[in-house]
Formats: structure tokens, sequence, C-alpha cells
């Protein structure tokens, strides 16, 4: 169902997307720019019920990393979570010359193991990344530029959820499936939604969902898999939203829509366009919700963590209705 | 100015405080509850200007961890940040096989390194901890009860401000000052704001303002400090606040008030009143603005990452106005 | 082929094989202390032409943890190895302030995660550890009593493989095969050696080499395997060995010997004889050249790490021929 | 004491030293081929007491990471030891349904952050490294190329100990004193030895053990420090020693020999001869035992750790006398 581009295809991209400079010539957070304090104010309208629901899977050793798949992420692994200290212990009473007894404990893990944002600095093109900066100031000392704590107060505004597979009919949609612009815009239509300038879209495949009830994360980490089309790019640059997550590993379609270019979506969006994706967004309470209330807009919050120098962060996101 | 308590007093604290099966037998969140959907609902309509301030300190290696301390907290370190692919890499041309260029890092940290929440499971009285668990459930292998992922869809509410040195007319307030219950009620009334419910209830003391602006975190992290004294449990416990987070290490006035006992206040607040703390909140800009516009109220997310089994987690808690 | 035992034999074998107090009441390596000067200086009288071999499996993420298993060993995880610096930041000139070009880099591992000796605070027997230690002098702060850094300068002294497959004409021992009292005193009459006291017994199963082969180590961590039937305890016992290492995960024959024990010889080597064990050595290559000199001697050269409190170790082990 | 050079002299002595090709063209290990199977048995041969000394420094938190220096070294720290199940879970009676008690650890430490071995991949110069390899060859996924896997049958051979301050009759040598060729070949005559092809030299400085002595690592880790004088590089390159190590953090002495280069013995030692350094060796035992039997040439057993593709190992290196 994805159509096919070519490597120039991926070039004219680059040139017609191009947000270098939008947002001034020191930006590092790109189409996070878009939402106004108004567009804020009026997210926060949204909240009618109270009702709070996280959009993040746990982050444990049962988590997507480590499973099999076509293009394995190499080096990711699950959560790696360790006691510095517990309750054993402190039945054990070898806490007791502290004079309390607390529990501490270490976690160890990849920004981007299990629910996440990246950052700007996460995909280079060529040698450069958003903005024009030099890929060099990503180094193993980190991120100069375009390190996620510089989005420390942003991820706050209107979230939209298209819920592609409920349009169709469907429990999920399977792995190649496209979502086109076509798509995006029948489903916005469905779903009785404008998308526009500042918002946070949210679009489910189901995938997730899938792997969940299959008992495997087989496939999931890199491999094939429902996700938006290549041609997305131009529509969500023209309705500036915000950033936009799913519920697959890496948003968009696969395989990949260009021979020898692993993930193309990635190349233009995140460094090109400086839009800034979520991924591994758990969307199925979200989604009944909507379905149950019918509004598919909501105020979300989803804080990354500051840590300096990184290029993706996990989060906690929250859909607040 | 810290009154002195006595064994005696942390043992009747401890009965006339307890609020084991309030919340129900199976309840693993405590005081969390007192949130309810009209708090959230209202808590949304305080933002008004569509500004976001973060309350986190980056998490980098310059945190607090490893600075000199009078009761020093074993084990905890600042984070490591590793890189598992870099933009030095890209240039280097050595991922051009996988046909894409990124970059990813790896954090290790302990989820009480910089600013965080506690869970209900991290501190025990005696071999039981909230709601009458077994400490024996938080072992090695995690905390099997009260785990930081039980409050994944909580940390959202309206936030207050108690500024007390402002109140004071001071920068910050010296080691040992004690916020007694006298000063919050009369901060309360100071900045016009009625605690009350599933608030959650931020106090600035100067602290951490006081230690960056020095240039040394020696004494921070485990040292003596202003903070709640002993006798706010009670207020605290009265007024059905949902959380209380602090700009110090440890939320409570140190040296700690009772001989032979460290940190009474975390005895008696987690334990047995099920109060979940919020520790190193960075306040300095909420401050500022707060006196700007003479709003110390606001909507409050902060969520916790879920991960499983943790008994605390690193957040960045935004507040929305 | 492994005889069928129950608790009744264990509690009599912990009877039986008691060492605790034979090297003195502070005594914290066990059956290290039968090795002495004397062999040391016989064991270097082996070393005659001048050939070193690794028993070491390379530490890296293919190795054994997380293949399945039917007794998994929960938590452990093959090496994580990440850079702190590297050749792509020097090729990228982000060092060049640094006015040296080097490269640096973490390792996060168990200590178990490949070839490696187990300390004698690896295993308790009830409340105790070897020599009669509280089972609490190991707590989450680390091995007090008993760590691996306390062998520091032991793990040297004549080495002595029993090939046994090798023996048997096989070329590898099947899962549920145990090595009984009678396969030992055979191998030991075979390949011409007297097993005593002092020594490194090395037992070789093929068992490790068969995973190789297969390119799945599926069955290996935790699973049914070859190796040492629970009766050996008495003879290992009685022949005074050093320590005892094989090619498998767990040294001792899987399916266990005991119903509802799990690892039972490790219940009564460790705490009761105090008796060192090594697991996962590779013994493919020292086997080869043995069965080409027929000479089943070596001068043993494996020392630990000296991490203070740690329960076991990585370790490289040579045989000098 | 220390002669000052220019960039001149770096440049011409990277002509004069360079060993690439020496070993072939597809060598990654460099002086350690000096070593040869004959040497070995020789080595085994000075075994005459059967006394075992490690030459390693406790891995813990006590390490000399992190303290204060002037040419401080990014990114490494001391090791951090946690518990994945200890004795504490043990006497909790949480481990009961596992049927065995057991602890079990994890160590996450920089591969230098103790007593170590660099790889010939630690240090490049320009763009290349020992036998002219591509730096690039050392990405963040590790070393390709010299990778210290690759030593992991070598680092046994003859050890011999010139001890410095003991022939000056000093404690220990101060910082910024240059150890030279003709203070090496006056000690090797003072204790009688002649330093020749594939030995293990060993130089005692005394700083290690001063500052042990002081309770604080001040200005040790990357500080000024006696050392080997980048003259000293001729003198290692004609004898053909195998390796060098010293109870020092960087084995040369600093202040740098050279303005504006950082470690310039580096520059030469590693990548251009391919000499294989040891550093922050523990002394102290061994050169009383030497100063005791008047025998300055031992056994000397190191391994390394076969971490694969990592740039260095930590190693609890032997002399057996």
């Amino acid at each position: 169902m994805a159509r096919k581009w070519t490597i120039g295809d991926l070039e004219a991209a680059a040139e017609r997307l191009k947000n270098w400079g939008r947002f001034g010539p020191d930006d590092e957070i790109g189409t996070l720019n878009y939402t106004q304090p108004e567009d804020i104010v009026a997210a926060a309208r949204l909240v009618q019920k109270g009702k709070v629901m996280s959009l993040a899977l746990p982050y444990d050793s049962k988590g997507p990393q480590g499973a099999k798949s076509n293009y394995p992420s190499l080096g990711r692994f699950n959560p790696i979570h360790l006691m510095l200290r517990s309750g054993s212990d402190a039945y054990s009473g070898v806490l007791d010359n502290r004079k309390i007894r607390t529990a501490d404990d270490v976690i160890i893990m990849p920004t981007q193991c299990g629910t996440q944002w990246d950052a700007l600095s996460h995909v280079f093109y060529g040698n450069q990344m958003w903005n024009g900066y030099d890929c060099r100031s990503v180094s193993s000392f980190g991120a100069e530029k375009c390190g996620i704590e510089k989005t420390k107060e942003k991820m706050v505004g209107r979230g939209v959820l298209l819920d592609i597979p409920r349009m169709l009919g469907e429990r999920d949609l399977p792995d190649g499936f496209a979502v086109t612009n076509e798509l995006l815009d029948k489903a916005a239509e469905h779903f009785k939604l404008r998308v526009g300038r500042g918002d946070f879209l949210i679009v489910r495949t189901g995938n997730m969902e899938a792997k969940l009830a299959s008992g495997s994360w087989d496939g999931y980490p890199g491999g094939d898999a429902p996700g938006l089309a290549f041609e997305t790019l131009d529509w969500l640059h023209d309705k500036q939203v915000a950033a936009v997550a799913t519920d697959t590993f890496a948003v968009e379609v696969r395989p990949n829509e260009i021979a020898d270019v692993v993930s193309p979506f990635h190349w233009i969006a995140i460094p090109i366009i400086g839009l800034t994706l979520g991924e591994m967004f758990y969307l199925a309470e979200l989604a009944r919700d909507c379905a149950e209330d019918q509004r598919y807009e909501f105020m979300f919050v989803a804080p990354t963590l500051p840590i300096t120098g990184a290029v993706a962060s996990p989060t906690n996101p929250l859909a607040i209705k």
C-alpha cells in the first residue's frame, strides 16, 4: 500500500520541507515552537471530566527491546532495575545502624527503550542536523545542540487522536500498511477534528496492542510495521503540528518506502522539518475512552526528563480529559 | 528553631496519623487518592496565560550526589550518560552501512539522584510499609507493592506554592530552620491560598538556589537543611494534601528533630500517612513568576516514569499557569 | 544416569562434609587454602613449552545470558559495552581541545554473566554461609564476609583436566549425564593423573562446545546439562581439591538430583565444604592441546578481580604448559 | 627535572620509533609479541618460594576516580557494585520459592577505573592507530581492531621491578620527577637485572602509596606525577620490553614534557611503538618482598578480561615468586 520513492524524491523533500532558520538561527526545538501560549490555555479547557490516562508502556524487562526484527536497533536493551537497598535489608536489620529503613534503586536504560520522545539530535542528514548544526556537535560527550533538555518546558498542548483502525473497522493495521495523506484527512473528518498549528498529533495503528495480545514483541523493534507514509511529511509540515506520536516502534511505515534507505521519513522529519517524534505510545486506553465519549481531543502533557545532552527521553505522556 | 521530640512522640504520631485502610485494603498510593476528577478540572481552569515552567534540575554529572554531607545517602550517584551512537560516528562514515545516521544513548541513574517522587515503598516503619504491607514485598526483585508505576496516572492537580523566604523577606532559609504549622498557616494567608484536599503543596525554602549560587552542593545531599517541622505531619494530614514537595534534599528540617532517628518526618509521612514526597524541586523560576503575577496556584503535572517495581522516579514537574 | 536423592541425604551431606572451622574461625576462602606454596612451585615446573591458553568466553552481547532455559537465572544479562570516547570522536576532531586522541569505555556486567568464579558468599545454607557466617553479612551493601576480593592472591596452582567425553569417545555428554565418582576415578587413571590436595580440577563435558557449534545458547543458562553428580561432593572433599571448574553453566548435573531442590550440589559445595566453583570455562583449545601432547596437567592461573564485596568475579583463566 | 621537548621532537620520535609492520600487517598486539614461549618457560622457573602477590587496587567506590586533578580524565568513575540478590533476601525468605538461596551481583565500571591494561586501541596518532589502522575502526560500536580481547593469551612472562625510590633512598618520588634512561640503567644495575626482550617492566615511583597514606586521591587521576620521561621511549624500544606498568595514573611524568600536548609519551608508546601500558598497579607488597629477598624478578601473570572491542581491561596482575 506504501508507494515507492527514490533517493531523488528524498532529496527533493529535503529541499521542499527544510525549516532551517524558520525559528531563528539558534533554535534547537523546531516545530515544538508552533505551540503558543493561547494553545496551551485552549488545551487546558479540554479538561472536562478530570480523567488522566497514561500513554506509557511499563519500563521493565518485559519491554520490546531484544525481540526479533528485520531492522534491529543495535545496542538498545530493556530497562535494568537494580536495588541499592530494599525491604529485605530492612527486615534483616542491616539498615538499623542508619536509623531509618529505606529502599533506594537504580535504573539503567537506553533513552529510547520504551515510550519516548526523540530529540532533534537523534537523526542527521549528511553531516548536518536540525537548523544546520554540524553533526559533530553530538559526540560521545552528548548533544551540545538539540539535546532533549531543551524541550523541558514543551510537550504541553492540545492532543488529537486519529484512530485509523477504528475508522476502518479493524482491530489493527497490518505490517506495511501506509497511513497516507488521504487517510489522515479522512480520519480528521471522521473524528470531527481540525488538525492544526501546534497540535500534538497521536496516530493509532493498533500495532502495539496486537503485539501485547500475542504475548511476543517479535517483529516490533525495528521490524515491518504499519505507519505514516513518506508523503505525510508534506501534510505534517503544512498542518504545522508540534509533534507526532504513534503506537509503533518508529512512526513510519515499513518496509522502507525507498530502496537502500532505512527510515526515510526520519531523514526528513527530524533534521529537515525539525519535527519531534514520539514512539511506542500505549494508546489502548485512550482509544477506548475517545470512542466512548466521542471526543478525540484532550489536554496533552508529556514532559521529557531534562537529561543534559541526551538525544531522546523516556516519558510518561498523559492525556487529560 | 526546630522543636525536639522523642521516640514516644514518634510512636504516638504513628498511631494518631495512620491512614492504613482509609483508601481500601489494596491501596498502594495513599494520599494521591485525595485528588478527585473535579479537582483536576478545576486545576486546568488555572491555566490562564499558557506558561509552562519546569521544576526539574538538569539530570547530569553536575547534580548534587557525591557532595559532602552529614548524613550521606549511601549509594546514590549523579546520572551517567553514555552514547550508543553519535554524530561523530555519522561524520566518520561508520553508520553508513546502516543507511541512516542516528544517535542513541543510555542513562544510568539512581531514581532519586535528582528531582524526584518517592513511592510509598521507599520507607518502612518497622517491618511494615504503607497500608500494612510487609516490607519484604520490596526485595532485590523490586517493589511488588507500592511501586512507583502505580502512580502513573496521578500527579495531576492543583499546585500551590508557599514561598516561605519571600514571605519572610529572606533570600533563603538557613539550615535547621523549621517550617512550622504556624508558618504554613501564615504563608497560606499571606499568599491568599486555601490549602486543601487533593492539592499538591510546594514549599520553597530557597535552599537549592543558595547551593546553586554558591557553586557547590556540599551540605545539600543529606546535610543540615531548612524544611518541614515534624509537627507539620498533623497539618498535612488534616489538610489532606495529595503530596508535598520542596526544593531541599529531603523535605524535612535537619538536624533531625528526634535524637537517634534519621528523618523522623519520613518515618511517618510515607509509611503511616501514605503521603507522597517530592524532593529536589527547582523552584526559582516558579517563585519569580508567582511573585510577579501574585498567583501562587497553578495546574501541576508531574508524571512519574512507570518503572515497574521502582521505589521512586525521576520527574520533570511542570507548573502550568 | 543421575541418581535421585532426598532432602535427608542433603542434610546428611551437610553434616558429613562440613568444613567450618577447618581453616580457622575467620577464614573466608575455604578450600583455596589447600593450595600450598610448594604446590605453586611444583605447578610452575609444569610449564615446559611456554604455551598459554585462555579458558574464557568472550565477554560480549553474544554470551549465554538471556537464552531460553528451564531454570533461568533471574536478572543476569550479557555484558553491555559502551564507549566514553572513540576513534570516531578523534576523526571528527572533537577531542583535539584535549590535546590527546584517546578512546575510553565502560562495561556493565553481572559478575556471573560469563566465565567466572563464585565467591563463598554466593550460596547460603539456611541463614548461614561458609564457616558459619550469618547470611545477612551479604546485604545490598555487598558481601562483608567471603567477598571475592579475599581470593585475590589465590587461583594459582596445578590445573588438571579430566576430559570425560574424550575418554568415552564422545564429542560431548548429553543433558542429564551425571559425572560420577567412578567416572572421575576412571578418568584420572585414563589420563594418568593423581588428583589431590590443592589442585584446580577442570572437568570437561563438551556442553559449551556443543552450544557454540549449534549457534544458539538455548538451554545453556540454567537448563538441563551434563555435570558433576551430587555424590562427587564426597570425592572432591576427600581429594581436597582447591576448586573445581567446568564448561557448563553451573558445574552440576541437571535435572536436579533432589526433587524440590535447585542445584543441590551448590547447597553443599559452597557454604558447607567451602569449595570454590568455576563456571562457563571454555575448554575446547585446552582439551585439544592435552590430547595432542598427552599431558593433562598444567600451571593454572585464573585471578579474580578484587571487586570489594562481590559474590563472584569474571576471570580469564590461563592454562600454561 | 623533566626535559622539555617540542612538537618537532614528537614527530621525530614517531618516525624513529615506528614499529608498524614489524609484527606483520595484521598485528593488533604490538610489543606483546616480543615474549616468546622460551621466555614463559624461563619465567616459570623464577617461581621458587610459591608466593603470589596481587598488584591490583580494590575495585570499589574508594578508588581514585573523581578526585581533584589538573588534567581530569573525563567520564571515568569508580566502580558501582549492585546486588541482584543478597543474603538479606535469603534471610527474608523471598528466595525460597527459587529453592536455592543465592546472591548475585552486577558491576558497572570504566575499564580504566583502577588497575588496568591499555589496549593498543586506546590512543590514536592523528587519524591512525597501531600498525596504521584507521582510528575509525574504534567507533561507538567498540574497537574492531586492537581490542583488548586480542591479548587474552598474553600478559604472561618475566616481570622485573625497578624500584626507583628505594634505590634513591626515598619513600616516593615527587610530582614532576622524570625517570630518565640514565635512572633506568642505573636501577637495572643496582638491582642486578638485565631488562630485555619480552620482559614485563614494572617501575615503582611510590606515588600510589603516598596517596593511600595521605587518605586522599586528590592529584592522582590525571594530575602531576612522577613517571617515565619522554626519552625512555627510545630505551623501551631498544630493550624490546613486552609492556611497562607503573603505580601511577598514566605511566609518564607530569607536567607534560611538551607544551600543548597532553601525555606525549602515550602518543608514541601506544600507537607508534605498539607498547602496552599498565597503570595504577599496586606495588607496595611486591616492593617489600623484593627488598627482603633481593630478587627483583618474578613470574608475571596479569590476564586481561576478553571484553570484545574494549580499549582497556581491568586486571588483577599477579607476581609469583
